[in-house]
């Protein structure tokens, strides 16, 4: 017997946190909610990581997802952006471990490739496909896209990971 | 009248993160506790990432500090270092936060100045100088003798503070 999973995606930054939740059963999928969280620039940044994390506890408390995935953050040559999106990226993966949830990194080229079938693309694809897919979906701005991208991916790979499992158990 | 406070410094990082709890009664300063949460290297990062809220949000609870202070990260050429410090810092951050505490970020080479006069300076100068100022201070590792001396610099910082914004509300 198949079961509905609920999934949350979030892609982690210190200005704005998107998050996205679908359901998956077998390979149907079906969007639940997406926003944003986001925290006030003018704050010092333990009151916005506060922020951020009261913000994904609510979504989290409210949604009741089973899952979560995060998006592996890009590493790039700016030390001082690395350094506030890993802390951003913190508060994303610990509110729902805190709930006990389990939760799956995804690099940004699996998570593209999960949605528009290549690991590059435009944000304009991503949307595109992520109507074709689940033609209910409701996004405002590329971050609650990004989270709903990210939550599909989970619904791809949890289930390959599932039966691998399931192959190696026998 | 002059009032005790009790400041929590923490040293932030995945592996371990060094916290040091300190009293200041106008000049003066008095060891309280210090200790090192860590987090299991076998486990993956959100799981690592709840064993440090969780370590830290207990200490916060035994030892009632007044205000915390954070060591702002080193931020050195090694991305993938610089992520992985930033999310034990996000949490390190955010736990004092959560709790109600202010938190104050300091440079390392302020924490340093604040202990040892100059803004340079070995580990072990560190230690000595922690004994020479605190002649009960006990602390265990590198950890919790630089979350002591992040303790000490707020220490000396939040009174210039204070004093700065008295001069100017007249």
């Amino acid at each position: 017997m198949q079961t509905t999973i609920r999934i949350i995606g979030i892609d982690p930054g210190l200005r704005r946190t998107g998050w996205g939740i679908i359901e998956t059963l077998g390979n149907s999928l079906r969007f639940v909610a997406s926003g944003t969280v986001t925290s006030d620039g003018d704050m010092d940044l333990a009151s916005r990581l506060c922020q951020l994390h009261d913000g994904l506890a609510e979504v989290v408390h409210s949604y009741q997802p089973h899952e979560a995935a995060v998006e592996q953050t890009f590493v790039n040559k700016d030390a001082t952006a690395t350094l506030k999106l890993g802390q951003a990226r913190g508060i994303a993966m610990l509110v729902p471990a805190r709930a006990g949830l389990r939760v799956a990194e995804y690099a940004p080229n699996a998570v593209k490739k999960a949605v528009i079938g290549v690991g590059h693309g435009e944000k304009q694809q991503i949307h595109m496909m992520l109507k074709v897919l689940m033609p209910k979906a409701e996004f405002k701005g590329n971050d609650a896209a990004d989270a709903l991208a990210i939550a599909i991916c989970h619904a791809h790979n949890r289930l390959s990971v599932t039966s691998r499992l399931a192959a190696l158990m026998g």
